[in-house]
């Protein structure tokens, strides 16, 4: 499950619909979190505009990113084993964050390709890491000294993934993470996996994270001071990366609705000879320990259940909750709304 | 999921009720394996005999281990990574493999600690990064060139694991594996947990592996060809862990019978207050995909459901077949029998 925030518990909240924002440049200005790591610095940038094509091979990722200076101050304080454990180091001027992860014997299906919950996990742990090295964020979970006194934290309100190619077990991949604004409610990072012996690319993520007050559990602007501690992360680029900007298609009497209780509803037969080639999942409201959830994949443009071809499936799911906890939620409400494309895992399958 | 084998099915298998084993130790004799690392050698070690109390601290470890000559030589060809990425060396003249973790977000509870199914899983990739970076075993998954041979493959029948003190997020955990021969149908591997800084003890975990046919999923006893690929390996040493030779309990009316459909049946009133101390788990029989569980917890020693004290408390479970998938088994067959104990989280609980 990835989710940037306290682990004192889950949220998946209500996000509203967001697209590309333009983004903005500014001047870099240093605010109290300098003190936190032993020093003061003041420092002015100047502005450029970078466009990133996710397409691109690697060498061709122009770097025209701001430098955030405060980290590399901060390396020495606490994070001796970054290079050790490969826990991550900062490439590209010091803009993108970079991780190397082994794919291990637990983390892999029965074809020996990692599962796609593992990549997931993957970006969770590069972007804290990122957040961690840059030394702004102390809870380890992304708050920053001006969220913490406002009690405010990071919520992932979106996630779109497009896996090219499935890693194997023994393989390394390297992952690259760099955050961008997007606007006056959310923060976008963004992900870039290859593989490290060949430079492939196997796949791009984005996500956008919002800000919720942690006793409220509602959405945040975000605060003009926790935006100037902010600014020194932003990457200032744009960066082309297919957006799923589908709409959620509407279902009739065609539309096969696979139903159970608990997280896993794609039918076997989808399993089977499909691979996951893209999803985009909506986080619309938190869960709550013993929440019952009741799961729905509608298999799109079929009229049966004989997915036997070789196209492409397209899936729509929703995670809705059956019985609350008494948390707020009510029944029926949706917790989570999810698009897939699964591609044949075989050319003839 | 802790299972050693073929990746393409989970393998729970019957196992008689073993013990320790009392060890012999014979010279080190080199066959057909060896072509497969490109060389060929014969070697003779004295027999030393030394023993191995977990409890000691770690520079007490006495170094009686019988060296395998043969993965020093093997060394060079394809585990470059190894001190890179953190995927382990040899300790203890070559007999111990040692394989550091940095405790990741992802594998963490709400308290921050790690949870003890990735503890599990490190017990895997540890042994399974041991037997690979000895040389002998190429398919990934600890088979030898002579169990190839003759379709056999390991399969874990029994696992003890105790937990002392559970590591949190970000710290280094440093695992130590080693084997021990244990009759002729099973092989025994060890493996202790230490704060990589502290050089505390964490946890330590002991089980038994035996050779199963990969066509008739029938145990074998090992063959003397394997056995004798298996020596360079072994160490040569007794050790002391309190094994877990308690008899399930017998039930009866006072007994309080959890049950659930699904893996979790454990009553959130011991998760909640409780963590887990030590577990034993006994695979009987394989399950496989599309099988229907039930689980069984029992709460030992009580009479009521009010588990609100500060004493241990004692469980016994068992997973069973709901509902077979064809695969042979048969409605209600017994998959998994364990026991385990948990303290309470706090010393006031």
């Amino acid at each position: 499950m990835v989710v940037m925030a306290d682990a004192s518990s889950f949220f998946l909240i209500s996000s509203p619909q967001h697209g590309f924002c333009s983004i903005t440049s500014s001047d870099l200005g240093c605010t109290k979190y300098a003190s936190s790591c032993g020093m003061h610095a003041k420092a002015h940038v100047a502005t450029r505009t970078g466009v990133m094509d996710w397409r691109m091979p690697h060498s061709s990722i122009p770097t025209t990113f701001r430098k955030p200076l405060m980290m590399l101050n901060c390396k020495k304080k606490g994070l001796e084993l970054v290079s050790d454990l490969g826990l991550g180091s900062f490439v590209k001027d010091g803009f993108v964050f970079r991780q190397n992860f082994y794919i291990r014997s637990f983390e892999i299906g029965p074809d020996r390709k990692v599962l796609v919950e593992n990549l997931m996990n993957y970006l969770q742990e590069t972007s804290i890491n990122h957040f961690k090295a840059i030394g702004l964020f102390h809870d380890g979970m992304g708050s920053t000294p001006e969220m913490n006194k406002r009690s405010l934290i990071w919520a992932m309100t979106k996630l779109h993934i497009a896996v090219d190619h499935y890693p194997t077990w023994g393989d390394v991949i390297q992952i690259d993470t760099w955050t961008v604004t997007s606007g006056t409610y959310s923060m976008r990072c963004n992900w870039m996996f290859r593989d490290s012996k060949t430079d492939k690319i196997l796949a791009r993520a984005s996500s956008i994270i919002m800000m919720m007050n942690k006793k409220t559990r509602r959405i945040s602007k975000i605060p003009d001071e926790v935006q100037a501690e902010l600014k020194q992360i932003y990457v200032d680029t744009q960066f082309i990366f297919e957006d799923d900007t589908r709409k959620w298609s509407k279902l009739d009497e065609n539309t096969i609705d696979h139903v159970c209780n608990g997280i896993m509803s794609v039918p076997m037969t989808i399993m089977e000879k499909y691979e996951l080639a893209s999803m985009t999942l909506e986080y619309r409201r938190e869960c709550r320990k013993e929440d019952v959830l009741q799961c729905h994949t509608y298999v799109l443009g079929k009229t049966n259940d004989g997915i036997v071809d070789c196209d492409h499936v397209h899936c729509q799911h929703l995670i809705q909750l059956e019985v609350g906890s008494g948390g707020g939620g009510g029944d029926g409400d949706e917790i989570l709304k999810g698009r897939t494309k699964w591609r044949p895992k075989y050319e003839k399958c």
